[in-house]
C-alpha cells in the first residue's frame, strides 16, 4: 500500500479568467462605460481591501494573448466566499461588457513532502518553518508585476506512475524540486494550491515575479528535473501584468 | 474469459448542468425576474418533495468556477422520469435565463466486488448488508453543505488493463479502495453510478461532505490505491455547495 | 500480408441528433408552435410509413441528457435517400426551433468473421443463416423502448493492434463477442454498421432494449470481452427513448 | 541519419468545407434567395470553368452529416489562388447564408517512394510513369459521384515510428499500400496532397468513387496494410455526393 | 541531474489571429467599410513603422484556410507593449469586423546548444556568432511572401524523454536539426521562440519563405531528424501570405 502525504489546507484560490467583449464595449454611450469602469474599480477595490485584513487576498491582470483579457486571482478563507464573489461579480455593470473564458478552483496546501515533522511532531517545529508553512497556506499576492498560471498533474502511466512511488522517492523527487524553486528566491514567488476533487487538474500553480524572462526559465528548468520530465503532465498556460483597480480605465482604452 | 461481476441496478440519476445568462438577467425586468424566481423555487422545491416520497431525491447545487452555475442533481426510479424533469425545467420561466452546460446520466449500481453472496445467496444475506445495498441502489442525498462531481472510467493500456484481470485481483483492489472509503465514514458519503452504455464514462462518482478539504483529501488519498493508480482515468470535476429552493433569489442576487 | 474480411453491405445510416432551440420555442406564438408541431410529425410520420415499405426504416427518439434532445435514426438504401433527409428536414417549420448537434453516417454490413461460407459458397449457405444476413443487412427498427447510440474503433497500438492479428485470431475474438451478445437474445437487438472511410470512427453501434439497465450490462459485460477489453475504443453515449410521431407535442410540452 | 524522400509538388489544394445557415436561409425572402442561388452558382461555374483550362479544378459537393453541408475543392497552381478563392466566396450573396465548418490546405506531391528514377535519372523516365506522375501532380476531378476527405499523419510512437524506418522499409511499405490501391483501379481514384509545414496532419487524402461502399472498402482494406495498421493516424472524415453549380436551387431546396 | 541549457532572451511575440466577421462586413455601409479599411491600415503602418526603429518588428499576412484570416505578428522588446498593441487594436473600427481566432506568445531564444561559448566566455565569441545570435534575439522580420507558424514541445514519454537525455545528446541532436535548417539558406528563415511558462507549447515556430513548397519541405525534411521524429510534438499549423498595410482594402475585397 502505497501511503499518500499528510497535508494540511489553508485559504481556497478562484482564477476567474474573463475575455472583454469589444464589440459591447466600442459600442456603448460613453457614460455607461464610465459607469462600467468605475463598478469594475469599486468591485475589485473592494476585494482587494478586504483581503489586506489578514482574510484573503485579490489582485486582477491584464492577460496577454486571446485566451483572456482578464484575470481576477482570489484567496479566501472559505470556498463559500469565492462562490460569492463570483456571483457578485456578475452583478456589476462592468460585467455586461465580459465574458467568462475560463477558471480555477483550488486550495493552498502544504504536504509531508515539505516537513514531515510539521505533521508528526508539530509542537517540536521551529519558528521559521513554522512561518514558511504559515506563508504557504494563507498566500499574500505579492506587488510583482507578472503572473503566470498552469494546472499541472502527476502521471500514472506504466513507468510514469507518481502515485506508485514510495513516499523516500516522491520526498526526494519534491526536494530537487525544491531546490530549482530556492534558486528563483527573490525572484519568483510562488503559490501551490490543490485542485484534486475541486477541478480537472490535480494542482494549480500561479508563478509572480518582475521580470518574465524568470518566470520562462524556471518552468523551463524545473522540466529537467525528473519530478517534472517524468511526472508532470501540464495544462494551459495563461500569463498576465498586474494592475490596480484604479486603471481599468486604463485597460479599457487599448 | 474474464467474468464481468454481477450487478443490481437501482435508482437512475441526472447531473443537469446549467450556466446562467447573467446578461440577459441583469437586462430582465424587475418583474420578469420575480416570475422567474418563483417558478425555478416551485420547480426545485416540487421535485425535492416528490423525491422524499421515496421515489427519489432531489437537490440544488451553486457550482464555484465558470463550467457551470448550477448543479441539480436527480435520482428516480426510471429513466423515463429524468426525461421528463429535463424537459419540464425547460418549460419554467427560469429557463429562459439558463443554458445547458452539462449532463450526466447514470445507473445506482452494486456489483459482486461488494458482496459476491448477495448474487449467489440472496436469502442469506444478513440485515445490514441489505440495507447498506439498499442504501446503495435507492441514494437519498445527504444534507452536506458540499458536492463533488466527477466521471471515471478504468484503463485498457497495455500492462494496466482492469478489464484484463481476473475477479479476485478486481475484487481484492475494490476492497482496498473501500478501505479508504471508510476512512471518511461521517465525513463524506458517496454515492457511485454506471454509465456504461448511458454516457460517455463508465461511471459517475457523487461525493458529499460539510468540510471540502475532505472531499479533496479523500480523492487525494484515494488516487495513491492501486484501483485508482494504476486503472483509473478521471474527467472534468465540478465543485458545489447546496442550497434550498426558496434561496434562488439569494443565489441569483449574488 | 494480413487479411481484411470479406463484407456486403446493405442500408446506409443517418443518426441525427438535434438540440431543441428552447428558447425559441418558449418565446414563439401559439399558432407557430402548432404549425411546427404539425410538420415535425408529418415529416417523421411520412419517413416511418415510407420506410415500412421495405426500402429502409425511420424513427425518432428522445435523449437524455444535454447532448442532444432528439435522435433521428434513418436506414436507407442509398446515401442519396439520407442526403436528401437530412436537408428536407431543414424545410420544415420544426427545424427554425432545433439545431444540429451530431451526426453519424454509416453502412450496415456483415463480415467473413460472422459466415465464411456466405462469401466462398454463397450458394451452400442455408436459410436461416441467409435470414440473418438478411436482418444484418436490412435492419428494421424494432419496437423497443430504449435506444443508445456509440461509435467505436479498433486499437492499433503496440501491444493492443487488432489490425495486425491474423484473421483466425479476429474471428475467435469476434466468436466470443457474439457469445455475449446471444445471452441477451430477446432482450436486445443491435445494428452494427461500419463507417470506415465516411465518419470518425470504424464503426457506428445502436442498441435497442426495453430496459435500460439491459443495454447498461450488454456493454459492461462485452467490456471484459477481449475483442473490447484490449481491442476496443469507444466514444461517446447517447440513450433515448422512442416516441411516435403523433407525440411530438407531448415530447415539447415537457 | 534517416533521409527524407525526395519530392515534387504540383497543385495546392483548398478543402472549403461550410454549412448553411438554414436559420437564416428559411427567413430570407424569396428574392434574396434567389440572388444568393444565381450567386452561388455563378461563382462555382466560373471556378470551374476556369479550372477546366488546365490551371486547376474545382469541383462542389452535398455533404452527409451534420459536420458540414458543402464541401468545395479547389486545385491551382499557386496558393495565392486558393487565398484569392476563399477570399472571393465570401464577396458572393450566398455566402452570407453559410458559415465556415472546416478547412485544409496542402499541395499534391509525388515522392521518391513512387520511383526513385523520376528524381535522380528525369529523362530515362517513360512516358508511362511521366504521365501517371503528371496525373498526380495536377489531379482532374474527376467525374465519379461520391467524395471523401480525410487528412493523415504518419506514427512516431517507440515501436511504431516511421520516420524511424530506413528508406527501403518506408519504400516497401509504401508499395505494399500501392498494390492495395490498385485492386480499386477503375473504381476509386484518389488524391494525396501534403500539408507538412500547411495544415494541422501530414497528408489530405481525397477519395472518388461511384459507389460509396467503395470507398469504405478501399479504407478498410488499406487499415489492415502495415504503413496503416502501425504507422497510419487518422482525422475526420467527410462523405459527399457532387453536384453541378447548375443544381445549387435543388440543394438548397432540400 | 539533468541540466538546463542555459538560455539568453531578445524580443517578445504576439502571433494574434484574427478571423473577418464576413457577415458584418458585407452588411455594413461603404463609409464605415472605408473608415475600417483606413483604420486597419493606420494601426498597422504605424505597428510596422515604429516597428522599423530597432525596437522590434511588426508583419500582417492573409492566413489561408478557414482557421484564420488574418495574422499579425508583433516583436517587441517588453511583453508590455505586446500587452498594449493587443488591446489596442480593438479601438480601432476595423476590430468591430474581426473576432480572435487564435494568439500566441513567446519570447525569441538562444540557448546553450547553438553555442557553450557565448555563456561560458562571452568576451571570446567572434564578431559573426555575435551577429548571428543578435539576429535571434532581435529578429527582424524578413520580406518573404509567405509565413508558417506552429507551436511545438519536446516529449517527455517513456523512451521519447527529450528531458531525461543528457546535454551532450541533445547538443547534438539539435546540431543535426541544424544542419536541416542550413540546407535551406537563403530559401527559409525561422524564428524560434520559447513560450514555457507563457502559453501552451514549449516553443513558437515562424517560418517565412518566397516558395510555399519550401515551407513544406524544411519541415517535412526535419521530421525524419531524430530531434523531431522521437522527441516533437507539434501543434496546428497556419500557413498566410503576407501583404502591406496599404492592401487591407484588397485583401478585404476579396
Amino acid at each position: 500500500m502505497i501511503d499518500a502525504p499528510e497535508t494540511d489546507e489553508g485559504w481556497f484560490a478562484l482564477h476567474d479568467f474573463r475575455t472583454v467583449d469589444w464589440d459591447a464595449w466600442r459600442d456603448a454611450p460613453e457614460r455607461d462605460r464610465e459607469t462600467a469602469i468605475e463598478d469594475a474599480a469599486a468591485f475589485q477595490k473592494h476585494r482587494e481591501a478586504l483581503a489586506r485584513s489578514d482574510a484573503g487576498d485579490s489582485a486582477v491582470f491584464s492577460v496577454t494573448g486571446s485566451k483572456a483579457d482578464l484575470l481576477f486571482v482570489h484567496f479566501r478563507e472559505t470556498l463559500d466566499e469565492l462562490d460569492r464573489i463570483q456571483r457578485s461579480f456578475e452583478q456589476t455593470e462592468f460585467a455586461a461588457y465580459t465574458e467568462r473564458a475560463h477558471s480555477y478552483v483550488s486550495v493552498s496546501e502544504v504536504s509531508g513532502y515539505v516537513s514531515d515533522e510539521y505533521f508528526t511532531n508539530p509542537e517540536e517545529v521551529d519558528d521559521g518553518l513554522k512561518n514558511y508553512i504559515e506563508g504557504k497556506l494563507t498566500p499574500e499576492i505579492p506587488d510583482d508585476t507578472y503572473v503566470s498560471f498552469y494546472p499541472m498533474s502527476k502521471r500514472r502511466q506504466p513507468g510514469q506512475n507518481w502515485y506508485d512511488l514510495d513516499f523516500e522517492e516522491r520526498a526526494d523527487l519534491m526536494a530537487g524540486h525544491g531546490d530549482v524553486g530556492r534558486e528563483y528566491a527573490g525572484k519568483i514567488k510562488q503559490v501551490i494550491a490543490s485542485s484534486v476533487g475541486l477541478d480537472d487538474w490535480e494542482w494549480g500553480v500561479t508563478l509572480f515575479g518582475d521580470d518574465p524572462t524568470d518566470i520562462k526559465d524556471i518552468v523551463y528548468e524545473m522540466r529537467f528535473d525528473e519530478a517534472s520530465s517524468k511526472y508532470g503532465e501540464f495544462g494551459d498556460f495563461y500569463v498576465g501584468r498586474r494592475f490596480p483597480p484604479a486603471d481599468f480605465d486604463a485597460f479599457l482604452a487599448g
